[in-house]
């Protein structure tokens, strides 16, 4: 295969990029941003070298315990569990949470053959079980998959004699009710507080 | 910067990501494909070392000229001209079509500054006086840009004595070549003026 077509056919495994962008990008990199070629093959060698996950969270890190974690200032009996560090990062930028963090990567899908064994439950229930733990906020999203996972996840912890909350459903603040879905509004019809 | 940052903004060079699927994609390598990463890695530094533009038709290619214009079975007649790669493989895919290529690698755009020099009209020219050449067809994209480009071209050509055609207009106004049909782009071959 040429080394172009061998370049459309790795974009290609990116998600989201189906083949006309995959050769849009190749043509892109090799025409107008070889430097920008080099740069993101140095990035991907470095990552795939260097990331790894934490002992104790279990998001990106290349330490062995990330610095959220080792941060003295967090309140250690509070863990928040989300799906992604993308979704952990959103919470982060509220600057209303202080606690520490629990990051599925991913989250239960039993029709993509994804069970409580592929998104290591089991890693999380022993760290939710330190003894310093009080409360675990489960903050996976509002999908039905991250719903299903929510579930899970309450029944198990509950067992185990953890406080379990979940983040409010609601009508998203600065929305206007009639351009918000049913079920959205039925939800916070009956969490009204 | 952390190397899966360092990631995420290597991936927002390419076109067409944003800082959202940047980080999507960053997420999917290396908790699921790292594999994928390393291949497009090598893929990214193969291209970046081996593509360069054939002599002959400017197209990519890893030699000093190209398959297609060491062909001997194609027409060295005639020289159809388009703007990438991309444009030359739909014109392959509709069968109709044997003579020789001289691929662009963009167009005039004057408001973003690409003038005749930046796409290298002076070596079509050269290419298309070499003394076998009796018809350029121009294929540029029926955009805006592409009918500009295709101007300049025709002027400049028949003042070399050449004659030269253009796509017909089955091709449907303000669509790029690559997304047309087959069918279409053949019978637009067929009724070229
Ligand atoms: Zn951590
Ligand atoms: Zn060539």
């Amino acid at each position: 295969m040429s080394a172009f077509d061998a370049l459309v056919e790795a974009l290609r495994r990116l998600p989201g990029v189906g083949p006309k962008s995959a050769a849009r990008i190749a043509f892109h990199l090799l025409q107008h941003d070889r430097e920008g070629a080099h740069v993101l093959a140095q990035a991907l060698e470095r990552a795939v070298a260097a990331v790894r996950h934490c002992r104790r969270c279990n998001t990106f890190t290349e330490q062995e315990v990330c610095a959220t974690c080792l941060d003295p200032e967090r309140d250690r009996t509070q863990l928040c569990v989300v799906e992604t560090p993308a979704d952990q990062a959103a919470v982060e930028r509220t600057g209303s949470y202080r606690g520490l963090y629990f990051v599925l990567m991913g989250r239960l899908s039993p029709l993509d053959g994804i069970g409580p064994r592929d998104i290591g439950l089991e890693r999380l229930y022993a760290r939710a079980t330190d003894g310093e733990v009080s409360e675990v906020i489960i903050a996976t999203n509002f999908t039905a998959e991250g719903e299903a996972t929510a579930h899970v996840l309450a029944e198990a912890l509950k067992a185990r004699g953890l406080t379990v909350t979940r983040l409010a459903r609601g009508v998203p603040i600065g929305s206007e009710l009639e351009y918000v879905d049913l079920g959205t509004i039925a939800h916070a019809l009956v969490d009204r507080r």
